[in-house]
C-alpha cells in the first residue's frame, strides 16, 4: 500500500510553521558535549528529541553510554520483508565561543534574511530535526511508514563519538538495516540540492620536537644547540614538495584516482575560482599541481598545519632558545589510504628529517578512514528524485572535504550503504559564531525526505 | 701619591660581613622594572644605592627619566689630570616568575653551597655593588679614590633601557670619561677570571604570515588554500643551509673573521664539549659547520627561532585551517653586521621565499650592534694584572655570546673604551629561577677592583 503522497505534503505545508517553532525550542537547549556544565541540558536535549520521536508515532528511548546517551527511535511496522533506513545525526552542539562575536544569542534562534541563526541550527539539529519531521508527516497522515526507520542519534559528535562504535558493535542486531541516511553536510549551492560521493579522512598529529632540556638563553647559547623551533619548521617544510605535493614517502600508493566520469562532473559544477579567492580574502589559490579548487577539495590528500607552539609568544622581544615545540599537524585521506599506515609513513619521514640534536616524538590524535559513495542504485536514484521534485532541480554529485570517521563505520559494521544528503550551505558557520541554516532548506528538505522515505520503499 | 693598598684591602676584609649583610639588603628590594606595580620597589633600589654612594664619600643624586630613575655617583676629586672612570650596571631586575620552581624565596637571599640564590644576585645587583664596596674602601682608607670616578646605575636595563642613549646624550660632558667599566658578565669558570673580547649583537623580528581571512575548517578548506603554519615553516626552514650556516643571502658579507691569535687563545680555554653537551642535556651539539663551539657561541652569528605561535595549540585535536602565524626570530650579529642591514637583507629573503598565497609581514622589535674589544693598551693591563692579583690566575679573554647594546653606544658616545670585567659563573640562571652569585667571587671581586682603580691611575 502506497500511503498518498499528496496528504503527507499537505500536513507538511500546513504545519510549517509548528515545524520552526519546535525547531527553535531544540536549538534553545545548549547541549555542549564539551563542558561538563552542559551535562544536564545535553541530557534534557536527549530527552526532548526522544519526545518528539514518540509524538511523531515512533517508541523511543535513551540508551545510556560511559558519556552522554544515545536516542534511539524505531518504527518497524513496515514489516521484515521491506526495507530499514537507519537515519543517523547528533543533538550535540560545539560550544558556542566566542560569544561576542555572535549577532544575536547562540542560544536564542533568530530569523534573519531568510536564516535561522543559532548553535547547531545546521550541525546537526536542523537537519537531523527534519528526519523527525518527515516521519512525522508520514505517521500522522496515513499512520504508517513506508519502510522501517530507527533514529539514531548520539549526544557526543563533536566530542569524538567515542562510545558510537561500541555502541553500533554492541547493537548489531537492532540496528540492523539496509540503509544510513546521514544529513549533517551541506549543498553545493543554495537552490541546488547536492548528493555526497565521497569524504576525506582524517589522520591528525602532534609532532614534539625537543632539544635542550632547559629553555636558554639565546645569546649564551645560540650556535652550538639544536632550536627546537627551528628543527620544527625544517620537519614541517620537509612534508611538502614544490608542486603541493605530500613529501611523506609511500603518502601517494594508496590514492585511488579518479574515474573520468566522476572528474568530468566535478569540472561541470558552477564554482568559480575568483569568487572563491575572493571570499577567503587571499591573493590566489594554491594546491597540488594538476588539479582544480574542487579536486584538490575533495578528491585529493592534503597536510595542514593546525597548530604550532614553542617559546615565547607574547609581546615584544625575549631572547629565550627554547626546550621544545610542538605541531598539531593533519593530513586529510582520500580512499583508500589509511590513517594508520599514514602514521607509520610519517613515522619513518621523520626519522629521516629529523634534524640532528633534536628528539622528536609522535602523537596520534585522531583519526579516520575515508569514505566512497557509489552514486548509482536504487537508493541513490530515490535520493535523486525526492531531491529534484522538492526544490525544482536535479541533485548535483559531490564531494565532501570533511571527514565523518562514523560513515565508513556504520557501513562496515551494518553492513549497510550510506547516503549523505545535506541542507546546509557553504559558509554557514559551522563551529564558528554566527551558525545559521536556511529556513528554504529546512522546509523544502522536509518534504524531500518525506519523498525520499516514500521513493525508498 | 699613591695610597696604600694593603690598607684598602685589610679595610675590604674587615668589612667583609657587613659587604654581604648590604648586598643582602639591596636584594631585598624587589626591583623589577617590568611590572608597574613594583615601580615603588624599583624607585626605593634606587635611592638605596644612592644613600650607600653617599656613605661611601661619593656624590649621588637619582636623576628622572621618563621611566626609572638613573642613579648617578660621582667623586672628581683626583683632578682634571687624572683618568676618568665611568661604571655603569643596572639595579633592575628581572621578573622572578616562575616563583614555584624557586628552591627559596627570590627576594630573601639564602646562602647554600657557597652561593647566593636571589633574583638579581648576579645580574647585575651583586656586581654593580661590588663597584661601590671597593670605591668605599678606598674612600674610608685613604680618603681619595686614585681616579674620577662616575657610576652610573639605571633601573631599566631588563625593559630595553629605552632612556639610557637619551641620557647619555644629553649628559655628554658630565658623563665624559676614558674607560667604561662594566661588571654585568660572566667569568669562564670558577677560579678563572675572564677579559671580555666581544659581544655579539642582536638583530630580533617578528615574522607574520597570513592568509585566508578569518580561520578556516581544514576539511572544507584544506588543500586549496594557502596554510601560514606551513608557509611560516618553509620561511623559517629556508633561513639556514645543511651546514648550519644562515642562508640569508649578503648575511656574511660583513663578518669579520678574526684573528689565528684570538682563535688559538678560544682554542686553548679548558672547554670540555661532552661535558657541555651532557650538561644541556642534547644528544649532541650543533652548529655551523667548521667552528669549534666557542666560537659558535662567540665569533659566529647565529639566527634562533625565539617563539612560534600558530593556529590551535590546546589539548587534543582541532581541526582548524589558520589564518595566520607568527614567528619572533633573532639574529646574533658579530662584528662588523648591523642589525639595520641584517633586517633588509631579512626583508629581501622573505619576499624571495614565501609561497604564494601567503602574504607576509616583518616587524622589527630590536636590535643592537655587536662589539669588540682589543685586548691590550694599559686598561686592560691593569685589569689583568688586577684579577691575576686577586685571584691567583691570569684571567683569560673569552667572548661573549649576548648582547649588551649599550657598550657600543658608550664607546661612540663618550669617545671612551669599554671594560667588561664579569664575576658571575656560567649557569648562575639569569632571567630564571633560581639566579645565584659565588660568594668567593664577590668577595675576591672587590678586592680585584680595588686594585685596579688604583692601577688605572
Amino acid at each position: 500500500m502506497v500511503p498518498p503522497m499528496t496528504d503527507v505534503l499537505a500536513f507538511i505545508d500546513a504545519n510549517r510553521d509548528r515545524f520552526r517553532s519546535e525547531l527553535d525550542d531544540f536549538l534553545r537547549i545548549p547541549s555542549v558535549s564539551a563542558k561538563t556544565e552542559h551535562d544536564g541540558d545535553t541530557r534534557q536535549a536527549a530527552e526532548w528529541l526522544a519526545g518528539k520521536l514518540r509524538a511523531a508515532g515512533m517508541d523511543a528511548e535513551l540508551l545510556e553510554t560511559t558519556g552522554h546517551p544515545i536516542v534511539l527511535g524505531e518504527w518497524r511496522g513496515a514489516g521484515p520483508d521491506a526495507p530499514t533506513a537507519l537515519v543517523y545525526g547528533h543533538y550535540d552542539v560545539q560550544p558556542p565561543e566566542p560569544l561576542e562575536e555572535w549577532d544575536s544569542p547562540p542560544f536564542e534562534p533568530t530569523e534573519r534574511d531568510g536564516r535561522i541563526y543559532a548553535r547547531g541550527s545546521a550541525d546537526d539539529k536542523g537537519q537531523l530535526y527534519m528526519h523527525v519531521k518527515a516521519l512525522e508527516a508520514h505517521l500522522a497522515t496515513t499512520g504508517t511508514l513506508p519502510i522501517n526507520v530507527v533514529v539514531l542519534a548520539e549526544g557526543e559528535e563533536e566530542v569524538g563519538s567515542r562510545n558510537l562504535v561500541p555502541f553500533v558493535e554492541a547493537h548489531r542486531e537492532r540496528l540492523a538495516c539496509d540503509l544510513v541516511l546521514i544529513s549533517d553536510t551541506e549543498m553545493f549551492a543554495q537552490g541546488l540540492p547536492s548528493l555526497l560521493f565521497s569524504l576525506r579522512g582524517l589522520a591528525y598529529f602532534e609532532i614534539e620536537v625537543r632539544g635542550a632540556s632547559t629553555d636558554l638563553h639565546s645569546g649564551s647559547y645560540g650556535g652550538a644547540v639544536v632550536n627546537p623551533g627551528n628543527a620544527l619548521a625544517r620537519i614541517i617544510a620537509s612534508l611538502h614538495d614544490e608542486d603541493g605535493r605530500v613529501a611523506v614517502a609511500g603518502f601517494y600508493d594508496d590514492v585511488v584516482e579518479w574515474d573520468a566520469k566522476t572528474r568530468a562532473q566535478i569540472a561541470a559544477l558552477p564554482h568559480d575560482d575568483e569568487a572563491f579567492r575572493a571570499e577567503l580574502g587571499v591573493p590566489t589559490l594554491v594546491g597540488e599541481k594538476g588539479f582544480g579548487t574542487l579536486e584538490r577539495l575533495w578528491i585529493r590528500p592534503t597536510c595542514d598545519v593546525n597548530g604550532i607552539l614553542c617559546g615565547y609568544t607574547g609581546e615584544g622581544a625575549k631572547t629565550v632558545l627554547p626546550s621544545r615545540a610542538t605541531a598539531k599537524v593533519s593530513f586529510r585521506l582520500v580512499p583508500d589510504q589509511s590513517p594508520a599506515k599514514v602514521g607509520k609513513l610519517l613515522e619513518a619521514h621523520l626519522a629521516r628529517v629529523t634534524p640532528p640534536g633534536a628528539r622528536v616524538e609522535l602523537r596520534e590524535l585522531h583519526g579516520g578512514r575515508p569514505w566512497k559513495a557509489s552514486l548509482s542504485g536504487p537508493a541513490f536514484d530515490a535520493a535523486a528524485e525526492a531531491l529534484e521534485e522538492a526544490f525544482g532541480t536535479k541533485p548535483v554529485p559531490m564531494g565532501g572535504g570533511g571527514s565523518i570517521p562514523i560513515v565508513v563505520e556504520f557501513e562496515e559494521k551494518l553492513h549497510a550503504t550510506a547516503l549523505l544528503i545535506g541542507f546546509s550551505l557553504p559558509g554557514s558557520n559551522l563551529h564558528a559564531p554566527n551558525e545559521w541554516f536556511p529556513i528554504e532548506n529546512y522546509e523544502k528538505g522536509i518534504g524531500a525526505l518525506a519523498r525520499l522515505y516514500q521513493k525508498l520503499r
